[in-house]
């Protein structure tokens, strides 16, 4: 029986675990005959329909996906030629529905070999009880987040005069959130599922924070943690109207507008022929006003100045807005320090709100890897 | 003898470790004389003066000093009152400076008490060998930033796309960037001192940045890992220059340009009278250039849009720029995205450069100490 392991979509992220899923299946097919070999796939699935071979170290890993004709048909062609009984695609959800797809094109040509796919994502969002209980790499990333936001938290009490904004990687799952939240027990602990569920506006949320940390603040306490998601923003029902509508207004090929956020974007990349994205961006928030609906028009002025701006001059190619890259964390500190400065005014607070700002990704997903991460790897190898 | 403890300065920061400078102060005076006994002050100085008594757990720290005769006066009837033989402080250069004065006013008012200083601070800037080889909390600090700095290059080892640019805490000294820079051994590491020494402009520092990730790129490596002390603006001369430039042409208390960066600073804070940033801030970036010198107008116009407008918008209420707001990694990173622009027209450089961004700080103050840092504390605490 011979063996391969592309690096698909495996991040080395969880990647000392990951290792264990490699060492698992040569422990395995070893067991079953001494003599069975194991192929690595660099780079992903590139790997596969290019036949890019290497050890089973250091595999890397790729974005790239199996799509066109020619890739099934080469992708089948390496594979025959090697021999291939079984390949274990490691990856998460986009890898393994690849992978998928690729199972049912090998069989339907007549092709032995047969697809595996080991659960990998630390976003948690991968699991399938009782089959997939939780993917591997979620454990590991909890905890290494979890022992920074807890030293966070420590230096919180010791200073007592921040509140740190901790947003934490997950895509559009809170579950790295929630667990977190449970090891640390931060002071408020945001959930995207929830948020959506319950339809809360950003003035919704805004007001909940600020009346905790009021009450804080009349114990004397001013400073504190909270955690929030990555993805917070797209559970935000209002935003998302907001969002689609600008896209939809603004990223109409013939608009003015449209033309006004590509040349800002490359604004700062040509210093000899500077481009006044101010002058240009003044033109583009009064037409944005005047294009939208009544309450998308409210919920755009309730933004602080700096996410109106960065909405507007921060577009993708197509002109889209770029959610992905608006920092939560500072837009919630703005608000809610906006809503404070309010109730200072009326004299219900009296304290200061001082915020610090965390966002911890990539420094949770290439962490030592927990004894459950590492076993549980090797399990899912050897089976 | 009695002994107390100020939390002075005191972060929880290295607080772990600080619990060993109590631990062995009390394990030393009890090896002294069984009879002794130990006070704790709440919350730094303030707790000195004000006679805040409290158990040498979770002091807390305070950024107080004693200032004032009055405090002077309060200080010596505090101790006076208790009979205290000896005060120990600990905390960093501030907190030790305010020790030694009020270490000379207790003897020049015939108070009986000793002051003595514990050096305590992560940024690993106050040294004095052979008496203070280091101070304590930067062996912890250290080994929890290489820590993370560690698993974000494994991740761009294994992504293989990303340059991580990861900003340190540290004050103006590179320590921390250097130490972190010797244990993961990044692919660059600036470092403010020698910036300074070299006199270096960010256009130096940009080409040879650029040079690097050309050179990486011509490998096929379109990624790495590059450390930046978080008071590397600080160092470069000519930007020193155009900040003091900027501070004076734009702090006067008459300019036009003071007025707008005020209304600038809370037009998110009242929604409901919008002012429009926008418009505003093109006058001042017209009449910025207009008034500076050409070596200064040349290093503004060298800079980001969005720099250029944070140094225009965002000034602390005596209309000075705030030079520690910005964010260095992503000021570098738009420079060296220019460079690498022209560099591709030109033909020379066909990589791709995608940037990530870390600033590490307040996590690594109150992480789990090292063996070093424990050791130590307790052995400053005894002795």
């Amino acid at each position: 029986m011979k063996n391969c392991f592309p690096g698909e979509g495996w991040r080395r992220a969880v990647g000392w675990a990951g290792h264990n899923v490699i060492a698992g299946v040569f422990d395995g097919i070893k067991q079953w005959h001494k003599d069975s070999t194991m192929i690595g796939f660099l780079d992903g699935p590139h790997g596969v329909f290019s036949g890019n071979l290497g050890g089973f170290d250091m595999l890397g890993s790729g974005r790239h996906k199996i799509e066109s004709e020619q890739q099934f048909q080469d992708s089948v062609a390496v594979c025959n030629a090697i021999g291939l009984d079984g390949l274990v695609i490691i990856g998460g959800d986009d890898s393994n529905t690849n992978g998928a797809v690729l199972a049912e094109y090998f069989k339907t040509h007549g092709c032995k070999t047969k697809v595996v796919g080991a659960p990998k994502t630390i976003d948690g969002d991968l699991k399938c009880p009782p089959f997939i209980p939780i993917s591997f790499g979620f454990d590991t990333a909890c905890k290494t987040y979890a022992t920074l936001v807890g030293n966070v938290a420590v230096d919180a009490l010791s200073a007592q005069k921040y509140y740190h904004l901790v947003r934490l990687m997950g895509r559009s799952a809170s579950n790295i959130a929630l667990e977190v939240a449970l090891i640390t027990r931060p002071n408020a602990c945001l959930l995207g599922e929830e948020v959506s569920r319950d339809k809360r506006s950003l003035r919704d949320i805004t007001l909940d924070l600020a009346d905790m940390i009021e009450e804080r603040s009349a114990d004397g306490k001013d400073y504190g943690v909270i955690i929030l998601p990555e993805g917070l923003i797209e559970f935000i029902p209002e935003f998302n109207s907001l969002i689609s509508e600008l896209n939809d207004k603004l990223a109409d090929p013939g608009a003015q507008a449209t033309e006004v956020s590509k040349e800002n974007e490359n604004a700062w990349r040509t210093p000899a022929q500077p481009v006044d994205p101010v002058q240009e961006a003044q033109a583009t928030e009064e037409s944005v006003l005047a294009v939208l609906s009544k309450e998308n028009a409210d919920c755009f002025r309730y933004l602080p100045a700096f996410i109106r701006a960065q909405l507007l001059l921060d577009r993708d190619p197509h002109g889209n807005v770029q959610v992905a890259k608006i920092e939560t964390e500072k837009l919630l500190a703005a608000t809610i320090s906006a809503e404070l400065d309010i109730r200072r005014a009326k004299g219900s607070y009296k304290g200061s709100f001082s915020p610090q700002f965390h966002a911890f990704g990539y420094e949770g997903r290439a962490g030592m890897p927990t004894i459950f991460d590492s076993a549980y790897c090797h399990a899912l190898g050897a089976t």
